[in-house]
C-alpha cells in the first residue's frame, strides 16, 4: 500500500520510504533496523540528527538496577535489567562547505531509504541543497553482517551536484549518547543515563577503539572502527579519541562530477569475563576479518546468506502486494533477530529498540521459534541453547518459590527474573510449557538427538517437575493447577487455566518419553520410574473445566461466570484497557487481552472436537480485544480452522501490519517480533492449516477468496518442501532431501520427488462471530487495495 | 503471670515492670504508651535514653511521600502517608552533681514503672547510684489528659538519698529527633527523616513554643511547654530556644531529705488550615487551661473519667489473674485509642507506635468499634464521623476504579488510599461492609437518629452502591461478587468470598431500610425505589458457595479444591508465612492467615445452621495459622459457640496476650488494637455468647471450666447492664436506664430493675479440632498459672 499517510511504498522484496517526515522518524528507525541477532542498529540517519531514538544494541549487554517496591514481598526480584544503548558507530557527520548536513535545514529534493530483504542492507539516497545553495548527493548503504557476527559496515558517498565543494566528514564512535525517554507507560523501557564507564580508548591512522564497562552488571564491551577512503585528490585526515568519543575527521575538496567515498568497518564485542585488552583484541580481530573480506565481499556474503534463507523460508502471496511485502518484512526481521544470537535470547523487540527493557519473554518460544524451527532450525536451536544456559537460575528460582524443577523467568536478559509484578510475572508459569513445547517441536522437526541428550531432555524433565510440584491431585476433580496466570494478561492468578493445563499435560508426557528414550540423562538428574509414573498420572488426570450451561470451555475456572466487560460503554480512546482501567476490574471480568483458550485450541487442537472449537472460537471472539500484539496471528489460525477465511485474512492483516501501521502506537520502541511471527503463523498454520501435533506435519490448506495463490516453503528433518495453495487445489513439492509423510485435510500421503496435487474440500463457512464494540479487526479488501496502488503509482 | 522472662507483674488494675531490661525497652514503650486518641506518647524514660523508639504522635498528623513502583498500573495510589514522630515533650534530662542520669551507667537499686488503669497515669520510681556514688530517687508520673484533649503533663521529682546534691534539670521540646528504623519487614513503617520544618519558636520564663510544618503534606503543628518548679532553695533557671529545640534548664542544690519537683505541662495542636500564630495560640490556650486546672486537678479529672469508663465497661474474671490484668489492659488501651479521636481515625496501632505507618484499616470498624459501641458509644460515633469525613475521597476512588458509591481505602491516615499492593489493598472491598456494619451496630445500640440522618444513611447507601456495581447477576448462580479479597490475607482476588457476600447482603438490605426510613436523605443522594429494589434483588440473589462433597462452605469459590498447605514440612521459624513464602503459593493453597469464613459465622451467624457452624469451624481450624493478630478473638467466639470452651479460652489467651507476650514479635512498633479488642470480644461474644444480629442483643453464656466467674458490663440505648456468668447460671442486672428485651440461650426475657438469674443449659463438647502442625494455640491452665504466681511472690 502506498498510502501517503503511512509513507511506506509497496514492493515485493523491499521496504521503501520516500521523503522525510520528522514525526515518523522513530518508527522508521525501528522498521529500518538492521541486526544479525548479536549486533542491532536502529535505522537512524548517518548524520545522527534529526533522529527519534538512536540505538545500538549488543544482545545480552545490559545494566542492572534495583527494582523499587512500596510494599515488598517474599521472593520479589530485587534487580532489574535494562538493555544498554552501546557505543554508536553508525554516525558519519558531514560538513558541506561550511554547513553541517542536517535535513531540518536546507532542502532535500530527493530523499529515500530502502530496506532490501535480499541484499540485507539499508540504502539511503539524499539530494540536499544546503541553506546557502550547495547541492550534494549523499548515498549510503549499511549492513550488519550475517556471516561475520561481530561486524557491521557502512559505505558512505558524497557527490557534489552543482559545483566543486569542500567536504568534511566526521566518522564517530560515540558512547553514552543522550537518549530521550517517556514516562507513564509501563511498557516503555526505563531509561539509563550514561551507563558506560570508559576504560580504554585508542586511535591511530583510520582506526579507533573504545572499551567501556557497566557499573553494576559489570559487563565489558568494545567498539572499533576502521575506514577506507576513496577520494579524487588531497585528503587530510585526523583521528582523535576521548573517553566517550573516537573521531576520524577527513577533509577534502571534491570537484563536481567526482565523489568522496568512505567505507566504515565496525567491530563490536562484549564479555562478562574478558579484560579490556582481550575485548579490544576481539573487536580488532573482527575488523581485520572485515577488511580482508572487504565491502564487496561482505555484500556478496550477505546476499548469499539471504538467498539461502529465502530458498527455505519464502512465503508468496499473489493478489495482495502489501501483504506480500509485510510477510517478507516479517520473515526478514525474524531472521535478523535470531540468525546469530548464539546462546543469547531473542528479545520481544529483537534488537530493534529499547522496548520492554530489551527483555525476552515466552513470546520467543511460543511465537518466534515455530517460525525459525521450520525455516532456520539452527537459529531455533541457538535460542533454546540460551534458555538451557539459564537453567541453573531457573532451578534456583523454583527453589525460592518452594517448587521443584525449573521456573523460567517471565522477563529477563540474563535468565534471572526481572518481573516486578508477580501476578503477571511469576504466576505465568506457562512460560515453562512454551519452552518445553519449543523443545519438542525442534526435536521433532530436526531429529537432533545430540540436542535431545545434552539439553532437550533436561529442559523437558525440569519443566515437568515444575508442573508436578505446582499442581495437585484433588478429590473433587483430578489434577489441578491453581493460582497461575495464563496467556491472557487481562486475567491473573486463576485456577485450571485450560491453556496451561493442556500444555502442562503435554510437557509431562513428553518429559516421560524423553527420559525413557534417554535413560542415562534421566539417571543423571535422578528421574526414576516412579517419577515418570507420577508425571503420566498427573497428565492423565489433568483437569479441563467445561461450562455445561454455555457449552464452552472457560479459559480458566469460573471465567464464564464472570461479568462480561461493558464494551458498549468503553470509548475507543480507552484502549489499551490496561492504561485506563485497574487490573482488579480487568481480572474479574470476561475481557480477553490476547488469545488464551484460542491459543490452546491452536497448539493443543487435538484436545478439542471440531464442534467445541467452533463454539469456543465464537464465544471468545466476542470478548477478545487484542490489546496485545500476540493475539491476531493465533486468532487468524482458528478463524481459518473453523472456516471463517475472510476473518482469518483480516487477522493476518493485523498481525502483519502491526508494525508497519503502528497499530499499537509504540513501534518507536521496537518491532513486535511475536506479531511478525504471527503473520507467518497466520499464513502457514492459518491458510496452510499446518499442525504439528505429536511431531507429525499435517495441512488443511484453504485459499481466502480474494487471493489467487499462496505458496510457502518449510524445512522438516533433512527435507525442504513447498506448499502451493490454489483455488480448489494444493500442490506439494519436495525441494530437497528425503520423502516425507504428510497429511492433507486428514488424509496421509507421501511426498517424494514427484509433486502431489490434492483437491481442497468444499467449505461451509460458519456465521460471522460477534466482536466487542469497536474491536473487530479492520476489514481487508485486497482487490480494492490493489486498485488504490495502481492509481497512485 | 510474673514469669521473670516477661518482666510484667500481675495486678488487677495495673501493669508493672520491675527492673530495667534494655532489650525489652521497645516493647514496654508500647505497652506503657499513654494516649487520649489525639496525643500519643510512647513510654520512654524521661531522660530520653536508653530508649527503644521514641515516639510522640498527633492523630492525623502525617507526612506524604511518593510510592515507588517498578511496574506501574492504572489507579495505583501515588502518594503514601506516614505518621510523624512529632516534637517530643516527654524529655526531662537530669544531671546529678556532674553526671547525667543514664541507666546504662551507675546502678539502679530500684527501678519500676507502673501503668495504672484507674488513675490513667504512668508512674516511675528509680533509685539510682551514679558512677561516682551519688544516690538519688527519681519519681515521675505522666498523663495524657482524657478531659483536656490537647494536654499532657508530667510530674518529675528528684530526691537525694545519701547526701546534699547539685541537680540540673533540662526539660525539652525536641523536634526531628533521630529514630532508628528496620528494613526488610513490610509491616514496619517506612521511616521519615527530619520531617518537621521549623517555622516559629519562642520562649520566655518557664514557657516555650515550637511550631513546625511538614514539607509535602503541608500540615502544621505546635508544641508548647510550661513548668511549675518546687524547690527548697536558690533556683537558677534559663530558657532558650532553637529551631528544633526548646529547653528550660533549672539548677538547684538540694539537701538530703528534701527534693526538687518539676511539673511540666504540655500543649499540642495541629491543623491543615491554621497559620503559625493560630496554632501557637491554640497550644498556649491549652496550657493556660492545664495550669488553671493544675496537676492535682488533672489527676482528679483523669480518675473521674476512668471511673465512669470502668463503670460501663469493666470485665471481671475470677480465677485467672493474668487474664484479668490483660483484659483490663486491653480495654484501657482501646479507650486510649478512641476516647478523644474526634473526627480522626483509630489507627491499627492506636497512637502507641509507628507500625503500619500509622494507618487505619478495617480493623477499626470490624474489631475495635464493637467494643466502643457497647462501652463508650460516643467514641464509636467519633470514629464513624471520621470515616464519613473521608467519603468524598472514597467516592472519587470508586469513580477512579470504575465503580459507583464509595470505595473506602484499605489503609490510610487522611482517607486517601495508601495501599501500594492492590491485591491485598484495593481488592479488599470488604472494608466498606465493615463500615456499614459498624454504622448499623452503632445505630441499633444508640438509637442516634441524628447520626442516622446526617451520616449513617449516607454511609450505608454509598457502600451499598459499591456492592451493586461490583457484583453482577449471572445466569449460572445468582448475584456474584468476583475478584475481591476477603479478610484472609493468604488468599486474594477470589470469587464469591462468603464473608464479603454475606456482609454485602446485609449492607444492601440495611441501606434499603435506611433509605426508606430517611426518604429525604435518599432523595438528596438520588436513591429511588428502583435502586432500592435493585439492592434488595441483589441481596436476595446473593451467591453463597457450598462444597457438597466435603459438606462445608469454601471461604471463597474453589477454596476447598485447592491443595492444603504442607504444614508438616513448614518449620516453626517460617512463621509468619508471608515472610518466607511467596504470595503466589500462599494464595493458591488452603492456608488461612486469619478468620474469614469463621468471621462470617460470627458476624453473620444467622446465615448458618448450628451444624454448618460446627463442621465449618472444625474444617477451618485445621488450616488457620493465625499469622495475623486479627484472628484469635474471632476463633474464640466460634470455638465457644460450637462448645469448645477450653479452646475458646486458649484463643482468648492468645488475643489478650498478643502484646504482653509479644507473640508476633513486633510489639515494639505499637500495640495491636484489634487483638486487644479481640480479647473483649472473646469474653463478651465468646463466653457471653453476645450477638447483635438484627440489632437485638442475645446471649448464650458459658463459663470455661477453670474460671469461677465472669462479669461484664455493657451499654445499650440509654441503659447499662451487667452479665455475670457463674457455673450453671447467668445473672443479668440492670445498672441504669430503661428495661431491656434480651435473649438468653434462645429464650427472650425482659431485664428490668430486678436482676434475672437464668440457668445455663448443659453442653456436649464436640471433638477437639485438628490444627496445623505447631500452630495450635498455647494451652492455658489458669490453675497452674495461679500456683506459679503464688510461688513467685
Amino acid at each position: 500500500m502506498t498510502s501517503p499517510r503511512r509513507g511506506y511504498e509497496c514492493g515485493p522484496w523491499e521496504l521503501r520510504w520516500r521523503g522525510l517526515d520528522l514525526e515518523e522518524l522513530q518508527r522508521t528507525e525501528s522498521t529500518f533496523a538492521l541486526s544479525n541477532g548479536h549486533i542491532g542498529m536502529r535505522g537512524t540517519l548517518e548524520e545522527g540528527e534529526p533522529r527519534g531514538l538512536p540505538g545500538t544494541y549488543l544482545n545480552g549487554f545490559y545494566e542492572q538496577h534495583a527494582l523499587p517496591y512500596a510494599e515488598r514481598g517474599y521472593g520479589y526480584p530485587e534487580a532489574g535489567q535494562t538493555v544498554v544503548n552501546v557505543t554508536d558507530g553508525k554516525i558519519i557527520r558531514l560538513l558541506v562547505q561550511d554547513e553541517p548536513l542536517d535535513m531540518r535545514y536546507g532542502r532535500a529534493t530527493t530523499h529515500e531509504r530502502v530496506l532490501d530483504f535480499r541484499s540485507g542492507t539499508l540504502r539511503r539516497t539524499t539530494d540536499w541543497i544546503s541553506p546557502t545553495g550547495r547541492t550534494v548527493r549523499v548515498s549510503s548503504e549499511r549492513l550488519v553482517s550475517f556471516t561475520q557476527r561481530a561486524v557491521a559496515a557502512i559505505r558512505y558517498e558524497v557527490e557534489p551536484l552543482d559545483d566543486d565543494v569542500q567536504l568534511v566528514v566526521q566518522s564517530d564512535l560515540l558512547a553514552n549518547e543522550p537518549v530521550e525517554t517517556e514516562a507513564g507507560d509501563p511498557r516503555v523501557a526505563a531509561a539509563l543515563k550514561s551507563p558506560l564507564n570508559a576504560e580504554f580508548s585508542w586511535a591511530d591512522g583510520y582506526r579507533a577503539v573504545l572499551v567501556h564497562h557497566t557499573a553494576v552488571s559489570g559487563l565489558r564491551m568494545a567498539a572499533a572502527m576502521d575506514h577506507e577512503i576513496e577520494t579524487p585528490s588531497g585528503l587530510r585526515t585526523r583521528i582523535r579519541v576521548e573517553d566517550d568519543l573516537a573521531r576520524l575527521t577527513a577533509a577534502v575538496d571534491v570537484p563536481k562530477g567526482q565523489r568522496l567515498r568512505v567505507t566504515k568497518f565496525l567491530g563490536y564485542g562484549w564479555s562478562t569475563q574478558r579484560s579490556a585488552p582481550a575485548v579490544r583484541s576481539q573487536v580488532e580481530a573482527a575488523l581485520a576479518g572485515a577488511l580482508q573480506t572487504g565491502w564487496d565481499g561482505l555484500l556478496a556474503e550477505q546476499r548469499e546468506y539471504l538467498d539461502r534463507f529465502w530458498d527455505s523460508a519464502d512465503v508468496e502471496i499473489d493478489g495482495d502486494p502489501e501483504m506480500q511485502q509485510a510477510v517478507r518484512l516479517a520473515l526478514f526481521h525474524i531472521l535478523q533477530a535470531g540468525a546469530r544470537g548464539e546462546n543469547r535470547a531473542i528479545p520481544g523487540k529483537g534488537l530493534t529498540g529499547p522496548g520492554y527493557d530489551g527483555h525476552a519473554f515466552w513470546d520467543t518460544e511460543a511465537f518466534v521459534l515455530p517460525v525459525l524451527t521450520y525455516t532456520m532450525p539452527g537459529a531455533a536451536r541457538d535460542a533454546l541453547l540460551w534458555r538451557h544456559s539459564t537453567i541453573d537460575k531457573a532451578r534456583a528460582r523454583a527453589r525460592q518459590l518452594g517448587l521443584r524443577g525449573a521456573a523460567f523467568p517471565w522477563r529477563s536478559i540474563n535468565g534471572a527474573e526481572c518481573s516486578a509484578y508477580w501476578p503477571a510475572g511469576t504466576a505465568a508459569f506457562h512460560v515453562g510449557a512454551a519452552i518445553a513445547e519449543a523443545t519438542v517441536r525442534y526435536l521433532a522437526a530436526s531429529g537432533d538427538t545430540e540436542f535431545d541428550e545434552q539439553h532437550g531432555t533436561e529442559l523437558l524433565l525440569e519443566t515437568a517437575r515444575l508442573w508436578l510440584s505446582l499442581g495437585h491431585h484433588d478429590q473433587h476433580d483430578g489434577f489441578r493447577i491453581d493460582g497461575v496466570t495464563g496467556p491472557d494478561e487481562y486475567s491473573a492468578v486463576t485456577d485450571n487455566n485450560v491453556y496451561t493445563n493442556l500444555m502442562a499435560r503435554r510437557n509431562l508426557r513428553e518429559a516421560a518419553a524423553a527420559c525413557e528414550r534417554n535413560p542415562d540423562v534421566a539417571a543423571m538428574f535422578g528421574v526414576d520410574a516412579t517419577e515418570i509414573g507420577d508425571w503420566r498420572a498427573a497428565a492423565d488426570a489433568m483437569t479441563m473445566p467445561y461450562d455445561e450451561l454455555l457449552g464452552v470451555h472457560p479459559q480458566s475456572e469460573g471465567f464464564t461466570q464472570h461479568a462480561v466487560w461493558d464494551f458498549a460503554s468503553t470509548p475507543a480512546a480507552n484502549y489499551p484497557l490496561l492504561l485506563h482501567y485497574p487490573y482488579f476490574d480487568l481480572y474479574r471480568k470476561q475481557v480477553v487481552k490476547q488469545a488464551d483458550l484460542v491459543l490452546a485450541m491452536h497448539l493443543c487442537g487435538d484436545a478439542f472436537t471440531a464442534e467445541q472449537k467452533a463454539r469456543n472460537f465464537a464465544y471468545y471472539e466476542a470478548v477478545t480485544v487484542r490489546d496485545s500484539s500476540l493475539s491476531a496471528g493465533t486468532q487468524a489460525v482458528l478463524a481459518a480452522e473453523v472456516g471463517n477465511l475472510d476473518l482469518a485474512y483480516d487477522y493476518l492483516g493485523e498481525a502483519a501490519l502491526t508494525d508497519l501501521h503502528d497499530l499499537h502506537n509504540n513501534v518507536r520502541n521496537g518491532l513486535h517480533m511475536a506479531s511478525l511471527a504471527g503473520a507467518w503463523t497466520a499464513m502457514v498454520a492459518g491458510f496452510g492449516g499446518m499442525r504439528d501435533h505429536g511431531g507429525r506435519l499435517s495441512f488443511a490448506p484453504r485459499l481466502p477468496g480474494e487471493l489467487n495463490r499462496i505458496a510457502f516453503r518449510m524445512c522438516f528433518r533433512d527435507s525442504r518442501f513447498e506448499v502451493e495453495i490454489h483455488p480448489g487445489e494444493t500442490r506439494y513439492r519436495l525441494l530437497s532431501g528425503s520423502p516425507l509423510r504428510l497429511t492433507h485435510h486428514g488424509s496421509a500421503f507421501e511426498l517424494g520427488t514427484e509433486p502431489v496435487h490434492l483437491p481442497i474440500p468444499r467449505l461451509t463457512a460458519p456465521p460471522w462471530p460477534e466482536h466487542p464494540a469497536g474491536r473487530a479487526p479492520i476489514r481487508r479488501h485486497p482487490e480494492r487495495i490493489r486498485r488504490n496502488i495502481e492509481q497512485e503509482s
